[in-house]
């Protein structure tokens, strides 16, 4: 039974989660803490590293950390690989923090669109390398800010942020049509309801305001309500990529929120989404960056 | 001279206005109180008008009430009149509180769609009703819900709210793209590029995201990222209604508001916009009212 080569660390803006990795990236134990890179300044990022992992890190194995520890004003900034980028790109790209020689950063990657910076990420490109996806693939990894990715040959040759996550917590909690909103996650109707909305008609801002018009009405509970919400962003989101439904999609992510996704994918026409295993995806990136950049 | 003949009230969410109305609907005197319709329960209106404006209600003269105070749950819920709704339809509607009957209340308008309720507004209608417009034309009422009302003949035909000023403030307090933004109203050139950039695509939960990007590739300075921010969702709001851009529009609300929507629609094609001053127009509305429900 192959031991542990590799510590890999995915330290996102609130968590942060440690794994030790075995010869072709499988997780063999992982543990997780609430100090993510985005509460930590520079002088915290070691110390936090090894209180989490302390005795593991004393093996003297290399540790390789994806995310948000490369953002400005963090554990060591780093530039973004432009794209197309893939393993090799990132693994020349690695820096070592100035307080912490043993550890490899790896970079995010930036898009440009004429030549100016059209957009960012960090940590998503490491659970992109880690997955076995077709060629000329979209890879969705819904979340906060939830991003669509392309890849050819293995390697991301553009992307697109959406902001749905932050937008759906912003609207609940801060419009009046969050008033009396339940939680998300128990009204596959009404969620279809929305995404059929915001199909119908890209006015966005404007379509928002159905969830009070159709909670006055009476056709939309309030229980139903952050349902409909949801379907109305991942909606408006499928629909701006709608172009893309000839391609095969790979969903990482939570499973409830990869559900809806293939949900609205599904209504949206794209034919071949399938669902990959996130955790998993990033390990074996961290893994497969690693070993390119020990080479 | 003329001396007072209505009692005009226009209660808002938060804030309530009360007027001494000449004939003709010219505003005498008038008074403002934070205590708006959305604060009060139904036992608390006539105590608060009394307070505000027991004196001048001591004359015997009539009262008439524009705004929130027929919404649910207020003064006396009040059903919404049907589109196309002018001064004759909302005069027939107007209902009196139990606890009032000195008080008139003027209803709402709805716009339904296939048969259903597809949107609904408080208080605008009274401007429209004192607004001396063009006939086809469209009336914009920006703020917290941003309104585009059709008119003919001077009745409203059709509406549209869109959650501009809203959604503007929830993505300002409650994401990212709200750290370290200073107040809008400072930089023109960044409004008009966030309006360029929203009529160059429909996309807008993504294109939010450029706010972040453009501040990391130090093309927008946090002094500029509000005004910036600004553009995107009005920019947004005239673009879903740009093939409204050959008739007449008229701007109602808040100068500085009225200025920026003025400076979108004329990016956007919109040839004929003029401003009209929105209290002057709710008590001109508030008095056409008055009149034809006296008749």
């Amino acid at each position: 039974m192959s031991g542990p080569r590799l510590i890999g660390v995915d330290w996102g803006t609130s968590n942060l989660r440690v794994m030790r990795i075995a010869e072709g990236g499988a997780v063999l134990d992982s543990r997780s803490d609430p100090r993510g890179a985005g509460g930590l300044s520079r002088d915290q990022f070691r110390p936090v590293l090894e209180e989490v992992a302390g005795d593991w890190l004393s093996n003297g194995l290399p540790v390789i950390v994806g995310g948000m520890a490369g953002a400005r004003g963090r554990w060591r900034e780093m530039a973004y690989a432009p794209c197309p980028a893939g393993i090799q790109e990132l693994a020349r790209a690695v820096e070592r923090p100035d307080d912490a020689a043993f550890v490899a950063l790896i970079p995010g990657v930036a898009a440009y669109r004429d030549g100016r910076l059209h957009d960012v990420m960090r940590g998503e490109e490491t659970q992109v390398m880690g997955l076995d996806a077709p060629s000329d693939a979209v890879v969705v990894a819904p979340g906060t800010h939830s991003k669509w990715i392309e890849t050819q040959a293995g390697r991301i040759v553009g992307f697109r942020t959406f902001m749905t996550g932050e937008l759906f917590g912003a609207i609940r909690k801060g419009t009046i049509l969050g008033a009396d909103m339940g939680e998300p996650g128990v009204d596959d109707d009404a969620f279809a309801a929305g995404v059929g909305r915001a199909f119908a008609d890209p006015a966005i801002t404007a379509v928002l305001f159905s969830v009070r018009i159709d909670g006055l009405a009476g056709r939309l509970t309030a229980g139903a309500a952050a349902d409909y919400l949801s379907g109305l962003l991942i909606g408006a989101e499928v629909a701006a990529q709608s172009a893309m439904n000839d391609r095969p999609v790979v969903l990482i992510g939570a499973e409830a929120l990869c559900h809806r996704y293939a949900a609205a994918l599904a209504m949206g026409g794209f034919q071949d989404v399938r669902t990959a295993d996130g955790a998993a995806a990033t390990a074996r990136g961290l893994w497969r960056i690693h070993e390119a950049a020990s080479r």
